[in-house]
């Protein structure tokens, strides 16, 4: 079966913030890298859940985003879940070149942090 | 060097949300399981950089969220990231015990999602 939106039990499960949307992390399925975060709608979760390419919202254009369409960096979809109180999702994927838009591996790899002494 | 506040460098890359918090996730730093998603305003970045405790704002009792104050189930910090807009970090964690409040190993252990043919 196939359905057309959002299974509605799942998105009766969904605590999205007021802009209509839950947090996605993608993860690579096989080395567990965090590869991004990024956010749905309902209608990116349903596309995620029924296509196996990871679907999100992009917040910055207003539209949904099919992972890798312009750049060929696809995410295919191994499994989603959602955490325990609704709000995020853990996308597994397998990640097609880099994550990142700036090219980087994923989106954390040039952001570390240290401040002052443990 | 222990600053008394968020390093303005490390500030000045933020790009908060309207309730002034980025998104956290928290990953095992040895398994790579992504143990739950939560927030953090630059206080909690900062005594999660200074601390070697992770830290967060808890969005519903609104305050700060020692990981494991109440519950023992602490996350002892391994290394922070920032991602590539500025609006997650990626916190490597040694987590203590259960990762999420209902008991389970992570926050996305009970909620895996399927819909539809893929």
């Amino acid at each position: 079966m196939s359905l057309d939106s959002l299974d509605p039990e799942i998105a009766a499960r969904l605590k999205r913030n007021p802009d209509g949307l839950v947090a996605a992390v993608a993860q690579q399925y096989d080395t567990g890298e965090v590869l991004m975060l990024a956010w749905m709608n309902d209608e990116a979760l349903h596309r995620t859940l029924t296509t196996g390419r990871a679907t999100y919202w992009s917040r910055s254009r207003g539209e949904l985003w099919v992972k890798g369409d312009t750049s060929g960096h696809v995410q295919h979809v191994k499994s989603v879940a959602l955490d325990c109180d609704g709000d995020a999702v853990l996308v597994k994927v397998d990640q097609v070149g880099a994550a990142c838009h700036t090219g980087d591996h994923t989106c954390f790899d040039a952001g570390a942090l240290a401040q002052g002494v443990r």
